[in-house]
């Protein structure tokens, strides 16, 4: 039996709120109405979609047309990608850090012809800003950047993005080029600890979703700046201003609408005590076990606060991620790994390799991603079963590793079922 | 106030049973494990996931993992249609009565190069046979032809076009032609009253949504037969047998097996109730009311058995269906309208034009569909309110029309944004 049960994967998922899901229970039962109709229980399904739509529009300081209800993160994220490159054709520009819904969907617009520019990132996981700017070409028409990294927790620099778009967008305008060019943000990660108003951040178009704040799964949310037009995913019935046909998940809206409301209301405060709690757990990790790496903004040189609040992912070099988490699980705490994180493939984690750091360091990753229920206490529990774990598996282990990365393996020795796909080269890859 | 409130929509949407929102609570409380995880609260999510997987699969003679769960009826349709195409290229077969989730993504394919054809139907619904014989080539790919209309009730012959797409596939196979050719069903709407078993359907693809049975929005599946390889809408994850990438929504999914399950085991007896409410309020209305027809099937010609139980669906002639709508709803009856069925277009109903009803009869046209909780004491209320609205709603129509359909308007007189896409001359259009 587990004495104890302590939740740090948030950034996995969350658990639905109390009062998200009192907000969506009526839709759960007696307000069971389809807002395509014009009766009376079509009405209050349909005003309380509306309600929904205004309540995530003020958060993000838009209008609430501009938001488009979508059946996850990665579903918007498909949307942004394929909505804006099928209807403006043109190129796109990532970065090789990005969660899979966007890598996955930049590699399948390769297939359909569509030139894509993966930028890299420095060893904190920022993306080089002077590749991005020679990246964007007249014929970049979406640049996605990620706004909080899922597995690391750098902080995009969304100001320097968003100026470098806008001044290609006005170089178009003066040259009398046609063309569009967009800022995409996955902000699915972001949107717990920070601000979303898409004016200030520049974003044209923002992804969200509900599992990541305390909301329902099976519910997210694409921000697109009115004036910006996409192609849909799928047709049908012309909801959600044609860009997502079907019934709507009315109860869905109405439970993200409310996370969102209340993960923005208390971001300011619960950031900066998660900041403390992170920056506690970092630090003692580093005393009490020896060999450890910080994936991730660096905090001694002072990129704490461009480190999402909640994240510390670690390496503990001679160690297996997998089995670490499986030695957590049984003390009673949840993790997760760059060792083999993605559900299908064998492949150690792409954003700890695109850092340069090799294969084993990803192997040996741990995440440990903090939430509102977290406690000091839970924080001083990990902290007591850890050096055991790593003692423990590190005696089993057949290897030693150095802390400063030389004389590794190659790559290929620990690559799964693929090389990440950002590193066979294409004929997109230009970086 | 309204004195009674009785919903006649359950084609629009239904209710969530009980029984299925006390099978979702724990999955939007304390168990919100995500699927993809390998520690304990995942591996809890993984295993609702898997049970609801194997409770729809039991329901169809299936396999576990030929269940694909979407995030509604709408996208399961455009994830048959657009899977096939984009995989294997080819021709599509549809019919001219499908819900506009086909129509509009057939129409979509087109644009993509796919020759598309339309197979009309007769006047109670049914597929010309012969029609749909000739139009498959040895270029189809798919044929996609809805179990039970949506709007007129309507059962499909699935037994003969299942015969027709085995006969093609055994030819194919016989003069050694590689190119597959599936059969598609979307049956949202028979879900609820007829066998949803794979086998005896002879069906390929499979389309179920769970809020037209008792069971929540924002979650649908498609069957998949072993074998049948399908190009996803999107990538990401790989969730889903890669077909449907995205963190799961556990709760949804284990709602719409819950939901599937009790809908199919109450099916015959609740189909057998229904169907002698259905009866019963037709053969009133015909007795109370003057100059109405009834669309879809026939049942004085014996085609009784080939309406969905719950389906009534009547043109009151000289009278305008929204306007009649509203007037019911001010009673507390809740129906539906082929006037401007439609969200977003101002076209009357497509499917009763293609019965090759005028458009003044599509104007006229009301559906009531028959439910869980409906009684013959909702019935007797509707039936006793109606002739007065009749009356009303008469007194200041401007027009008076024949119940024969002789001397009407042309279709373009009623139209509105435009024609029903089939109407519209096509490279692909042949019948």
């Amino acid at each position: 039996m587990k004495a104890r049960y302590i939740f740090l994967d948030h950034a996995a998922t969350t658990p639905i709120d109390e009062r998200v899901l009192s907000a969506m229970m009526p839709y759960l039962t007696e307000s069971f109405g389809n807002p395509s109709a014009i009766y009376s229980s079509g009405r209050v399904a349909k005003s309380a979609l509306a309600d929904a739509r205004a309540k995530v529009a003020e958060v993000l300081g838009a209008k609430a047309d501009e938001i488009v209800f979508t059946g996850s993160g990665t579903e918007a994220n498909a949307l942004a990608l394929f909505g804006v490159l099928r209807k403006h054709g043109g190129a796109l520009v990532t970065a090789t850090t990005e969660h899979h819904a966007i890598l996955s969907n930049a590699r399948q617009l390769e297939k359909e012809g569509v030139y894509v520019t993966y930028v890299g990132v420095d060893i904190n996981g920022f993306v080089h800003i002077d590749e991005l700017k020679t990246a964007i070409t007249p014929e970049t028409t979406l640049v996605s950047i990620m706004y909080a990294n899922n597995e690391i927790g750098t902080i995009a620099p969304m100001e320097d993005i968003a100026r470098i778009v806008k001044t290609e967008r006005e170089r178009r305008k003066t040259a009398g080029e046609t063309r569009p060019i967009y800022f995409h943000t996955d902000a699915c990660q972001a949107a717990g600890y920070l601000s979303l108003n898409v004016r200030e951040l520049g974003v044209d178009l923002m992804t969200m979703n509900g599992s990541k704040i305390y909301g329902p799964k099976g519910i997210g949310a694409l921000y697109v700046r009115k004036g910006v037009l996409l192609t849909p995913l799928w047709h049908g019935g012309g909801q959600e201003n044609r860009l997502r046909s079907g019934t709507e998940n009315v109860a869905g809206a109405v439970g993200f609408a409310e996370a969102l409301r209340i993960a923005q209301s208390m971001r300011e405060e619960e950031g900066k005590r998660l900041t403390e709690l992170r920056d506690y757990f970092i630090e003692q990790l580093f005393k009490i076990i020896p060999k450890i790496v910080l994936n991730g903004p660096d905090l001694s040189s002072g990129h704490g606060t461009r480190r999402i609040p909640n994240n510390v992912n670690i390496s503990i070099l001679d160690i297996e991620g997998e089995a670490y988490l499986l030695y957590l699980d049984h003390k009673g705490i949840e993790a997760s790994t760059g060792s083999a994180c993605d559900s299908v493939t064998l492949d150690p984690s792409h954003v700890i390799l695109a850092l340069g750091r090799p294969y084993e360091y990803a192997h040996a990753s741990l995440r440990f991603t903090l939430g509102r229920h977290t406690t000091k206490e839970d924080i001083n529990y990990a902290l007591s079963v850890m050096p055991g774990i790593t003692e423990t598996l590190r005696k089993i282990s057949p290897i030693s590793l150095p802390t400063d990365g030389t004389g590794l393996a190659s790559r290929a020795a620990f690559a799964g079922q693929g090389m990440p796909h950002w590193e066979q080269k294409t004929k997109s890859k230009k970086h």
